[in-house]
């Protein structure tokens, strides 16, 4: 199977997506790689996977590389002699962040006909924004923590008690995140946040709290990782993130028993279906008094969690087997020539 | 101003766009229009204003139109002598349905940066989907009829009492919505939706309830239509729909006091701002018990609800003078820099 490895973006996390898209070299090892660059001012790249480096990008040379053009069913490079179509059975979207979990790589990859693993459109608004996945969760009767939602113009006025965490809702990666201890620190985590979104989500921050994570998806059937507990402190904060996103080597199952685990994997098999078919996703969860509350979605997780499976190229392969496949819609324009013919134009 | 009209699209309304683009010629009178066509199987075509017939496209005709290619910065048409760019100043998303309320042509624009006036990505996801409808309205404090939500595979069991109207979740222009007066009905009126859709919402119908329209957009300030009382039986079925899109000229407001026309506005405006910034919306509403609920959202009205507004044409311009538009975020490889340094391969 051919993978078209999509990274970079126009985001915040356009860095770690090419870490991701690096380690994706060391956990495919079956699979024949294709890489395609969106580079922040979105232009799309072929890059060798033999260039593969960070350098690459960090240097700018990749503008060196072949340059591509989305057309319907395909990237296409433009030569001389026409237009020639890039080679792969299926795109695996590794964009973190905004174009790539926003829903706009996915809009285009439907749009003209890709085959894309990835969360589609309402998928991706829903988990990409924090106070839409507050939403989501709710009408499924899934537990969330509490919380206050604030807009740029909005009075900064909060009413639950500190400690309590700030966070952009729109970005991922801890991006523009504070614990705010008391009402002296509120005004410049604002600041900060607002620095990134024009909307914060506010919640309490409720130090020591379980975290467990769980990833996967459905291909003909579930295929769920290990529950992994992250080892955090506070929380992990953009640097530590990054080293993160280029994990290639299993982890260790959390220590936890059956009863919690089933919670868990129920809790997700909730969230992804259907919503998120056609996805590898994370949720992270916290526990709290014996229940589940979900944190987060991440609709694109960093190196796309591979540490948490066993199996995880063959997965791949199987749910490039099973994507969801939107209809095209054809007109048959009967309402134009009945229009037509009632008024003798037919 | 030179606007580009893009009409079409892979959707079950892509006849009823038509109609609303062939309706534009009449109601833009000192515009430049350009239009462009979406066709069900998804190619942009470049159509002349003069073409701009129904009959071009249920003949198929438009196929020997040029063929455009969408890029950064817009569309362009390729030739022996390099690739011409399309000259416009802004495009008007006038796609019903499917592509152009789903986020796909919002989220299209907004990747190749081509200013455009139609909801963003995620104010196309909330409203094209009446079930994240609900979700935000009731976010907002702002009312709507009970529901209840049933997704193909689910029991066909409801418990609110009839007659009830079933809706598809995401179809505009009443494609297969049913009344359904007892239960023996049932069945067949959930075949019929869901062979356009995953998922159906089902409301008590209340029949004679009063229906008031509000369209409007904020520019640099608001710009809110007449309220209309639309004249309907039942529910305007489809073919009726169909007439309604070519409508061109004004009609008269409702006769109403002024108390309701102020808090049908209200709630206009709470649900428009921020999240519809960009784009021309009609809210239509229900009054009962002189309490206002929103009915649905219509992010892309026939004929953008032209007929709503004394002053159409300018507001377009000033709309398109002051769009939202989405910074790039531009990567400088600050932490890739950091890491090389500190693998001392910088």
């Amino acid at each position: 199977m051919n993978i078209a490895i999509l990274f970079g973006g126009s985001s915040f996390e356009h860095e770690i997506s090419i870490v991701s898209a690096i380690t994706m070299k060391k956990v495919f090892k079956k699979s024949r790689l294709t890489f395609i660059f969106v580079s922040s001012d979105r232009q799309f790249y072929l890059i060798d996977a033999k260039e593969m480096t960070s350098k690459l990008f960090s240097s700018g040379s990749y503008k060196k590389c072949k340059v591509l053009t989305l057309k319907k069913g395909g990237f296409f490079s433009e030569g001389l002699f026409g237009s020639k179509k890039i080679d792969f059975d299926v795109v695996l979207n590794l964009i973190h962040g905004q174009d790539g979990e926003d829903g706009k790589i996915a809009s285009m990859m439907a749009f003209f006909d890709i085959p894309f693993i990835s969360p589609r459109i309402e998928a991706s608004v829903l988990s990409y924004n924090k106070l839409y996945t507050k939403f989501f969760a709710e009408s499924l009767g899934i537990k969330t923590v509490a919380y206050e939602h604030l807009s740029k113009a909005d009075d900064r006025k909060i009413t639950l008690p500190y400690p309590v965490i700030i966070k952009p809702v729109r970005l991922g990666s801890s991006i523009g995140v504070s614990i705010v201890k008391d009402e002296s620190e509120l005004d410049y985590a604002l600041d900060v946040a607002f620095e990134f979104d024009t909307d914060v989500i506010i919640e309490p921050f409720i130090s020591g709290v379980g975290e467990f994570n769980q990833a996967g998806c459905y291909t003909s059937r579930w295929e769920l990782s290990i529950v992994e507990q992250p080892h955090k402190e506070d929380f992990l904060d953009f640097e530590k993130k990054y080293m993160d996103f280029s994990r290639d080597s299993q982890v260790l199952a959390a220590d936890i028993d059956d009863a919690l685990k089933t919670q868990i994997q129920e809790n997700f098999k909730k969230i992804y279906y259907p919503l998120f078919k056609g996805a590898v996703i994370r949720c992270d969860f916290f526990v709290i008094d014996n229940e589940v509350y979900l944190n987060e979605i991440n609709p694109i997780p960093g190196s796309m969690a591979n540490y948490l499976f066993e199996d995880f190229e063959p997965m791949i392969h199987r749910l490039a087997s099973n994507l969801p496949k939107e209809k095209y819609i054809m007109a048959d324009y009967r309402y134009i020539h009945s229009i037509q013919s009632a008024k003798g134009k037919a």
